[in-house]
């Protein structure tokens, strides 16, 4: 595959269960990505040239300070943003953007900020204690009910100051469809926050521009995600929403004027990037963008909508995998499941006991849609709460990279008819 | 030097105004350090391994969960914290961790926080406005005065919660006594928070027992002040005051139990570690921490030492070289200076132009402490607030890294010696 040998680390070889030397499979690329080879060689390359931004006025410094501020342009212009009216602010990964946007939205106690019953935690819980804060409803299926969206608009009567929602759900792949929720949004005058963390690294993306009704008004995303796990993502929108009042982090950067009877504060992004900034994870940011726009956002698309099929295809094949989500059409390549009758974290065990393919289970940090999915009851939710490290429902997800194939699926194939045909033994062992 | 050998760009070659390559010198450590060679590697030898930590089941998820918990212990170690009752706690860098204890400090409006004249602005912005702030006075020279401290926390009679102070200062390399801070501290109920940014790459630091009276509550630092610039920084204190409340970054990581109702969050650190930690940035930080430990601090401050005073005999032969602490005997390895007659940036800029030397002019995100030390009046820091882009007075900073030479110093005299000796054409030009 060609797509294979852009990442670093695809033919590790790890030990089984019985010590037996395997290549490792990762089926959990909706957590983080393993890095691109570019990344690695920009980093290395950048290394000897690494120093300090801004206000320094030796030539490596002079030169960093261009590589990091020209990045700024090439991270605009990948989601389509308008570099005179936009800006990016880089943060750690999507939640700190996420919480900066918390903070720094009027905060007005009737401003209501409409999240969604699919959402990660990083998109529901920075807005709760701020905002008044109300989920749009999923169907059956997890996915978003544009109606309910409008009816809340609606009942809101203007008060709604942001629909904030993710972009594609870490859970089930769903994708929405962000620019009729813009549409909608700013009809009843709100903006729209796209969490792109699932969406960015597999989908060619557009803000649109600020005069089109489906503009994207911010969007969130992460670096670790998009094969450049350095500590760096990015959170984009107005400038101008960032220019009045005091930035959440305050301190070296942030600042034009101080005494310690008052404060100048930067203009945006610098106002927003308290502290050394993060610049080799920029570096590294910067070449996974080049290196995906190189493939073209459109093929990774294309290549892992086969991946997606074809597991989904492999998978529907046994009676005993629950499938929550058959309707792949609109969706990255994640696929949640569960064996009948196994704990999901046992089936997990396995997989990278017996398979060493690696996927993750559990509630991926998205609780409420797992309750709504699951169809979990308060009592129950109670009842975990009271003692949170016991078993929990849950599903065991699939989550694919570029770099995956569809022989890394006919193993996991393999290793879930294992599993079912040994079901009895695993139960008890 | 063994020691030059250890950092990765020290033989590049830059061009000059003039199109000459020369070896560059960077004097601008204060402000960020080149990574190790041991860093780089690191990173490099890990990168197939790189994985998703916590929740993720495959065997490289469960290596880098190992490699990154296991981290605190040795970072816990290497500032002599109590890893029973303290915790690290991974942050961007410095800055970031201030304004996390900032955020998760008591916050009735009786509480008084004592930062100081000599602070960053990172060790003073975060406090405002949530604390009562006042700043401990130095002297003519930039030290601190310790009969002001007590004065005040006597003043401020057990309201206040915290003495925030540095290290070492990053304008003079002041090492304040932080022992005897913390003792005065403690004798009147506040903690002390020591800003690490500038001591703990260069001088062996002991928090102390949590019995002793001269234990260190809180200590921050960063990464990319001690050879591993890859966007992690740690804050670290008694676990016990995260322990309560809200974290200030909520989303993924956060939590054990959330529905849309309530929220049972983590345990710290998790609890304040929101979203995807940066792995490769502890991975760095770690092997920085171990080639630290393998040279020796002590060492490691010896040798710089030796820098510091060759550099400051150096200046202090020029008649028109303004010094503004002539006494070096507890400092770390930084000068700032002036050469009398020409801007400090126009300096700055000689030096990179003529010499290929990089060092930092102005005020080095400290602008209370150079309005004191240049006794700048409110009247001409009201001015330069009007025009924050004019010209305003700072100095020249001087900082040194482990991997700096004597050498290197010699090429600087000439490079002063050159300034003085054209300065009327550099002023008409």
């Amino acid at each position: 595959m060609y797509f294979r040998n852009l990442v670093v680390g695809v033919n590790t070889l790890v030990p089984l269960k019985n010590g037996k030397l395997t290549r490792y499979i990762n089926f959990d690329n909706a957590a983080t990505t393993p890095p691109f080879i570019n990344v690695m060689n920009a980093i290395n390359s950048f290394a000897p040239w690494y120093s300090s931004i801004h206000r320094g006025t030796g030539y490596k410094s002079v030169f960093s300070t261009e590589i990091y501020e020209s990045s700024r342009e090439k991270v605009l212009n990948f989601v389509g943003a308008d570099s005179k009216l936009d800006t990016v602010i880089y943060v750690r990964n999507t939640t700190e953007a996420i919480n900066k946007l918390s903070n720094r939205l009027c905060k007005d106690d009737k401003c209501v900020v409409l999240s969604t019953f699919m959402e990660h935690h990083s998109n529901d819980l920075p807005w709760r204690g701020k905002f008044k804060v109300d989920y749009i409803e999923t169907d059956d299926c997890g996915r978003l009910l544009l109606d309910d969206l409008e009816g809340k608009l609606k009942k809101y009567d203007g008060k709604v100051k942001l629909v904030a929602v993710t972009g594609a759900s870490n859970v089930t792949g769903y994708i929405n469809p962000y620019y009729e929720i813009a549409k909608l949004a700013h009809k009843y005058g709100a903006f729209i926050l796209v969490d792109g963390a699932q969406l960015i690294p597999h989908r060619k993306f557009d803000m649109k521009s600020h005069s089109d009704d489906e503009h994207i008004d911010f969007i969130a995303f992460s670096g670790h995600k998009m094969y450049a796990p350095f500590g760096v993502g990015a959170l984009i929108g107005p400038k101008r929403i960032f220019e009045k009042g005091e930035p959440d982090l305050k301190g070296g950067g942030t600042v034009k004027v101080v005494s310690h009877d008052f404060v100048i504060w930067e203009d945006p992004p610098s106002k927003e990037e308290a502290g050394t900034p993060n610049l080799m994870g920029v570096v590294a940011l910067i070449a996974a963008i080049e290196t995906l726009q190189n493939i073209g956002m459109d093929k990774i698309d294309e290549y892992e909508r086969i991946l997606l099929k074809y597991a989904n295809h492999i998978l529907s094949q046994f009676n005993d995998v629950e499938l929550y989500c058959p309707n792949i059409s609109n969706k990255v390549a994640i696929i949640p499941f569960n064996i009948k009758g196994i704990y999901h974290g046992k089936v997990a065990e396995i997989l990278s006991d017996y398979f060493a393919i690696a996927v993750r289970s559990g509630c991926f940090c998205a609780q409420p849609y797992i309750q709504r999915l699951l169809r979990i009851d308060k009592e129950k939710i109670l009842k975990i709460a009271k003692n949170p490290d016991s078993k929990r429902p849950g599903m065991v997800r699939l989550s694919f990279g570029l770099y995956n194939t569809c022989d890394e699926i006919d193993i996991l194939a393999r290793a879930i008819r294992f599993i079912i045909a040994n079901k009895s033994y695993f139960l008890s062992n």
